[in-house]
């Protein structure tokens, strides 16, 4: 019998552990079924260097309408969120869709092959219910389908504005009532083929701590992702100490939140006793770097988490920058700025997070790793372009020098979503310049 | 008798003070002898956005071949400048003509249309003379006339190892054994058309204190730009404290240093009788933000400076970026990391740094501007990318969203150095997206 898998030939690959010269690679069914150092032979060739899909686990779509839009003035997260909510009353099921889908294909142009959508905008604009109640979060998952993109679902529970306080204004259409009803809405959706539907709970400010045990429970019985905004700013840790006592991570320990299939994400501001709990729990810890600049949240005890048992994800967050290697780079630039010291965060750390351990937090664990029995994504770099010339195929040169504009082609689950296109700039040139220098 | 000038029509474009639509320029001679809002006519037609041409204010052309490669490990800037001193010792007039070339030719394709090029390699490898002794600095002169890039060549003076220290190691390719030879030295270089030759103190650490003035005498009788690695490190500064009991803005201000010729590069560690110093002089200060968050320097007190009196300009410094509008925004991000607020520098005060103060600093003041009579450099900015699809064409888009792979044509000094690439991506369906909501 015959059998039905295609063979590629990567001129050069990070496979999750090393970097190979010369793999072959068999896709069937969406999974790699043959992984091996091989020459060519007749398999089609693909140049550059190739490396796992990565993860894109915090994102919110809609914001991509406002990328360029809203950095006039002064002002704080808390302003731009004023314009982010005008947004957010626009939408419409089928605007909601169309945007998601282009967004998405940005994504995917990028090389994120799959995303966590942490999706709050559920009912129409006076608070009620559409026919269908999950018609906001179908927009979502067709859009994703469209585009070619794996899609975990995280559908978030928002109830209230504040410590107290009831919804206000466009958050209407934000919440379910309770969490029994957001629990309730969400049994109308159903996982599948590269669909997962996860929980999340917004934050400690939109959800009372009462009925976070509700979502935590949906998330448990379902083995599903669970993630959570967590302690952006310090506005938020103070207020909810005057409620409760307790910082936002002891307040979401004490509703066993935490755990291998939770996702805390920012993380920007933690006490020592937060970073314990998240890390002793195996919780992730979703840094959103670029969003984080773009802010001014402040910088994340990243590695004081990593070191506590926290594995590092990335997110795209807010959309103003959509570039999984510029979200790895910052991460450690940022720890360089903040401490004036160089070396936090290997190389290979960062694209682990990128990859493997962002998509084993949107509960795909098979993802991330070209080998056999994973799901087939791959990204191909043009290591050509002016950008990536010259800088030495090393996973560091990934990290620290490609941009979303050297991705040529993006296989996701065993399927060509982004196609082949000559973008070749000046850098035969620049290669030739340096080679000369490093081998001369 | 008919007019040898070429018309343009641009579609829209940031002239240095507003964006208009429908732009005819005509360019004679280099220079643009009309700018007038109008109607397309039969002139060729630039679509997208166009802006003036980006000034690369501090640029060390052959640190590009260490993009990439200078990531492992642990270490500081002083252990990358190890690995930065073992390309400065391999390098021939040759290869730094080719690897200059490329560089420049990635900086133009970026958008930069003049670069400041800080040069201090320029003896053999035993630091005897070439038979020509700036065979060094015309290699790079012809390196940036063949890309298309004006340059000033900043031929630096660089002494010493240390204060009371003679060079060690490969610096000795760096030194002229005093200030006099180094003078004289550099009047074997001519200015020329779209040339300009210019001084640089390295640093305090490497001109000692009695040999600066010379340096600053030989700018000040050719009204040449100076420039200056100014406390980059917080070790320059505690060394120069200690064998001179000053800092090193208050060591260069004795010297006669600054003032609206002088460029204080970095800048970072400064306290605040230094930026009093430097703004009351209308010292420019050039930051370098991608690098210095590369090498963790430190984020330098930029709106204190501007407030002070020292007009912005920026440099891609070490080449780990080179990308004008992600070192504009850098400056905003970084600030906003460090204080938690948004709206420290606006986008069009970024893009002037940008683009007219860069060019005034390197001695081009007639540059970074597109109105009559001005030097006629267009960078083309295609905003049906997946990136700036749907960013709203004001300033800001081009400053937070665009990025170097954006640029699809560039014309420096009235000649097309960088032609159109049809790289349309995803973009046409973003927009479409988000042009219904913000419009619908």
């Amino acid at each position: 019998m015959v059998s039905a898998a295609t063979t590629y030939w990567l001129e050069r690959a990070w496979t999750g552990d090393r970097m190979v010269d010369g793999v072959a690679v068999s896709v069937e069914d969406g999974r790699f079924v043959r992984v091996e150092q091989a020459l060519p032979g007749d398999a089609e060739r693909l140049a550059g260097l190739t490396v796992p899909g990565f993860a894109n686990c915090h994102s919110h779509a809609f914001h991509r309408a406002l990328r360029g839009r809203t950095q006039a003035g002064r002002g704080s997260f808390w302003t731009w969120r004023e314009q982010m909510y005008a947004v957010a009353g626009r939408l419409t099921p089928d605007s909601y869709y169309a945007l998601a889908r282009a967004t998405y294909r940005e994504m995917v142009s990028a090389g994120y092959t799959g995303v966590g959508e942490f999706h709050y905008l559920h009912h129409q604009g006076d608070g009620t219910a559409y026919d269908d109640p999950n018609q906001m979060a179908k927009a979502l998952l067709a859009a994703a389908h469209d585009a070619g993109i794996r899609i975990t679902l995280l559908d978030t529970c928002y109830l209230a504005a504040g410590f107290g306080r009831p919804p206000e204004g466009v958050q209407v259409r934000y919440s379910d009532g309770d969490a029994e009803a957001w629990a309730k809405r969400v049994e109308g959706l159903a996982s599948g083929d590269g669909r997962l539907v996860g929980a999340a709970v917004h934050s400690v400010r939109a959800v009372p701590r009462e009925q976070i045990p509700t979502v935590v429970e949906w998330a448990d019985v379902r083995r599903a992702p669970l993630h959570v905004h967590l302690s952006e700013q310090t506005a938020e840790n103070d207020a909810c100490i005057a409620a409760h006592g307790a910082t936002p991570s002891e307040l979401l320990a004490d509703a066993g939140a935490w755990g291998p299939r939770a996702s805390a994400v920012h993380a920007t501001h933690l006490t020592e006793g937060d970073i314990a709990l998240l890390g002793a729990s195996g919780t992730h810890a979703c840094l959103c770097p670029t969003t984080e600049r773009d802010l001014g949240d402040g910088i994340g005890p990243s590695r004081e988490l990593h070191t506590a048992g926290s594995p590092l994800t990335l997110g795209s967050d807010s959309q103003a920058v959509v570039d999984p290697f510029e979200e790895m780079r910052a991460v450690e630039l940022d720890e360089r700025l903040a401490t004036r010291e160089r070396g936090h965060w290997a190389a290979e750390e960062l694209i682990a997070a990128g990859t493997v351990q962002g998509h084993r937090s949107l509960g795909f664990p098979d993802a991330g790793r070209i080998e056999v029995g994973a799901r087939a994504d791959l990204v191909v770099l043009d290591t050509a372009t002016a950008t990536m010339a010259g800088t030495g195929g090393d996973v560091a040169s990934v990290v620290f020098a490609a941009t979303a504009a050297d991705v040529r082609r993006v296989m996701v689950d065993g399927r060509w979503v982004v196609g082949v296109e000559d973008r070749a700039q000046v850098g035969a040139e620049l290669r030739a310049a340096i080679e000369r220098i490093w081998e001369g």
